[in-house]
């Protein structure tokens, strides 16, 4: 019958060449403008640097498939130059956040075991005090006097490097999380990469421009996420070493960004910034949003300028770009209406809301967590099999741990963290939507939720609520009001005001102190 | 370690449900326009239809996954229906050319052995003589008086019949070949369709459009391959029955399409049609040829009217779509000056140039076999290993029999096929580059060439040509010509004079005559 192979395990010529592969498509194509130096680089310019970067990694460092090398660094086009680099010799490249602290990144490294470790001048202090494994044959500063980078890598003889690679091959090693507990450090392929961005190409979420800004680090795959798709269409990256406001704003009004991805936090960056208002929007045609939903307050600002903001979703381990919210109409309002959407998953992820306990998928309108499927799922973290299984099951589905509701047109809502949910009289609560009802009332700047015990239920939702100045009112009108809103088994049992949200170390609501208090 | 699955083998929701996908995606958007009837149809009608057709043949024909149907049937929504409807129940669609004669297709049925055969009225009589196999429970005209496609199918109430597929399953059997031999049927998996999909996307070839024609008939993969990467990446595609060239200057008028794949004889259709002088071109942005070089009179034509022209190859074991030229600037001097050219494989497609006896790869400016690798690989000839076993190699090579050569640019150029070349003193000769070189003489007309019995040099080039009207030159002016053209060994040792070239019975050129007149 037929001879069905599997092609994630063959190595092909083009797996891990992007450059190579876009310096014979699109030579003369503009592949990168760096905003620092405000300079471009062809799509032919970037190969001829990644493979002067990969000759003397492999020529001069002796580095080989499987080895790995660590990045501390701010996005600069030297990082850009040793992923392509590293794609042409199948070498693993694992940036490291230069925003950890010592022991976090001797706990890494320790774990990545590097053969070279490359940072960026401003962070050599905080690198001669690592404890660099052996494995590290050189700490090798890229823009210090010496200017090594510049000076005597990228004067290498170039020589073709590049090797077949198989799409199961591993490309980066991100680390993630570590607030609560160890970072993890997730491996991935380069199957992750090419589909991922194939998601966003087929989904359209890259095709339509021709510059966009990276705004995101390079040190969280985000970064990575935004790059990779723009080189592999051939469109321009724009690029930025750390976010400023400042810059962005100049960017946009000269005319050098069609659309760019953040978070809410930038866009009240930029709305804060003096130069806002003078800004010309007229050739920023699109924003997409990341990690939580834009407020309506931010995204009219937006929309007053004419660009449209729309929200995505996704996290390493799935995506990393899972979902997308894709405007229906031309319609500012429809964009307002589902403000608080992620619209529906990619064209090649499959996405299921299934209930806690029973493992079963939800109906539309109720909440469960979400699960993700598809060939851009990670292949677990790195020495760590047990938290491997945790996230992901036999049938290849990523446990998010992020509740989540469908509508009836299909489109998806957030509504909170399934570890903070609680369950009362055999309802599942989940605080944050309690917190996003008590916001609503023009009276309440912050609240906090969170399952205290109860002897009736089990567990009885409690709420702190912090007002605006000069506002205040009873706790009876709070329930009163969450009564449009609310079910009545979430409606707080007790809500107390304060005048300051409880908070955890690393800055985040801490529901647990607000549980002792109710206890 | 890791977790590398098989993502190839793993059944996901999304793998045929294109329909699905895109009416969650972009429900309002238009998928298809049917120039026939002159109808817009949005992606949420398409999955409306393919859901109703799918529950048709699922509840009331009782297929299943892994089941056959034909189709006789020129380009009709119809078709796109069924492949839809197909894609979410894993039934394999195997669409046969109503060109064949009822030997052929007796023969393709009794080797496919389908389920239900559904044709279009207009070829209600040669479907009434065929020897229809007894596996085929139904035979359904779709557009007699009684319109059961309309009137019962569409009519269906429809339920969620999609099914989880892998990538390696089979979405389409596709015949080809068969002048010389048994037609040969190819087994074309998801992952095929997918892979070529992101190729065609990634490369750039689609989403720069808004609207495509698609010319190419679904009997062949060609019309496939235009529908699905459009309709994967949400493009509107204009579907016409047939081709035909007043409809299709119609409709460049119209501003309906903006790019459209041919071969170079339907560009001549158009340039000969009475209403192409007054054809407004402005909204056509380009065309993309495919199958041979556009000559470069035809391809000024079009560049006359602002419209650039460049070429694709690919064929349908390895592909469909292989290569592509892409234009590195604006310049139509840029076209002109490649327009032989096929420019370069595509971004995920490996591409290699074979000496045919050593297997090893040629350097560029050589002749060699072209070869190709990617996982838009078919999945080899049904039921014919043997077959299977000559076009692709156990790294998954296909070997395409088109001989090619790669410039120092990485620039490649078809120079005829690897059957038809003969070996000269130790020098393996293409006859199609000899013809070539004389037919840039003004009085040459046509020309076949091919390798005579020689006693020196085993074998040796000689030509017949044929002279314009008036025109005659001697065969020593020929030969002198030729001189500047090609390396002394491939000068034709006799050129005759003739007043037609020998042809086959399928109007291709008869080198095997040619042999026989000088042996």
């Amino acid at each position: 019958m037929g001879l069905t192979q599997n092609y994630d395990n063959l190595p092909m010529n083009w797996v891990g060449d992007w450059a190579g592969r876009r310096a014979v498509l699109t030579p003369r194509r503009t592949a990168l403008y760096d905003s620092f130096t405000k300079e471009n680089y062809t799509f032919q310019e970037m190969n001829d640097r990644a493979c002067r970067v990969g000759t003397y990694l492999t020529d001069v460092l002796g580095l080989r498939k499987g080895d790995v090398i660590t990045l501390i660094c701010r996005n600069r086009i030297e990082s850009i130059d040793l992923y392509l680099a590293c794609g042409k010799l199948g070498i693993i490249l694992a940036p490291l956040s230069q925003r950890l602290k010592k022991p976090e990144l001797d706990d890494l490294m320790a774990r990545l075991q590097p053969g070279i470790l490359f940072h960026e001048n401003q962070f050599a202090e905080l690198v001669s005090t690592l404890s660099v494994p052996p494995s590290v044959q050189s700490v090798i500063n890229i823009d210090d006097d010496q200017s090594i980078f510049e000076n005597v890598i990228l004067k290498t003889d170039p020589r073709e490097v590049n090797i077949p690679l198989a799409m199961n091959d591993r490309c980066l090693y991100v680390h993630t999380g570590g607030t609560t507990a160890t970072p993890k450090i997730c491996i991935v392929p380069y199957r992750q990469m090419v589909w991922n961005s194939f998601d966003i190409l087929a989904t359209g979420l890259v095709g339509l421009y021709k510059k966009v800004l990276i705004t995101f680090p390079f040190f969280h795959i985000g970064g990575w996420n935004t790059f990779t798709p723009l080189f592999h269409a051939g469109v321009t990256s724009v690029l930025m070493r750390e976010f400023n406001a400042g810059l962005v704003l100049e960017l946009i009004h000269e005319g050098h960004i069609e659309n760019f991805g953040a978070v809410e936090a930038m866009l009240q960056f930029l709305i804060a910034h003096p130069k806002f208002g003078e800004t010309d929007f007229s050739q920023l045609k699109t924003i997409t949003t990341a990690a939580a939903p834009c407020s309506k307050a931010v995204m009219q600002t937006f929309l007053d300028k004419g660009v449209p903001i729309s929200q995505t979703y996704g996290m390493t381990e799935a995506g990393p770009s899972n979902c997308a919210y894709i405007a229906r109409s031309d319609s500012f309002e429809e964009l307002l209406a589902n403000s608080a959407s992620i619209g529906a998953s990619m064209f090649h992820c499959d996405a299921k809301i299934i209930d806690q306990e029973s493992g079963n998928e939800v109906k539309p309108g109720e909440v469960g967590v979400l699960c993700l499927r598809s060939p851009h799922n990670f292949d677990g973290y790195l020495h760590d099999s047990e938290r491997t299984r945790k996230i992901i099951n036999q049938d290849s589905w990523v446990y998010t741990g992020d509740l989540a509701m469908q509508d009836q047109n299909g489109l998806m809502f957030i509504k909170g963290r399934a570890d903070n949910m609680f369950i009362s009289g055999g309802e599942n609560i989940s605080p944050e939507e309690i917190e996003h009802a008590l916001m609503k009332h023009p009276a309440v700047a912050g609240a906090i939720c969170a399952g205290a015990p109860d002897p009736k239920w089990g567990q009885a939702p409690v709420a702190l609520v912090m007002f605006h100045a000069g506002q205040n009112i009873t706790e009876d009108e709070l329930k009163v009001f969450c009564r449009d809103l609310l079910a009545g088994y979430k409606i707080p049992k007790h809500i107390r005001p304060v005048t300051e949200l409880p908070l955890t170390g690393a800055g985040k609501l801490n529901r647990q102190a607000v549980v002792t208090m109710f206890s």
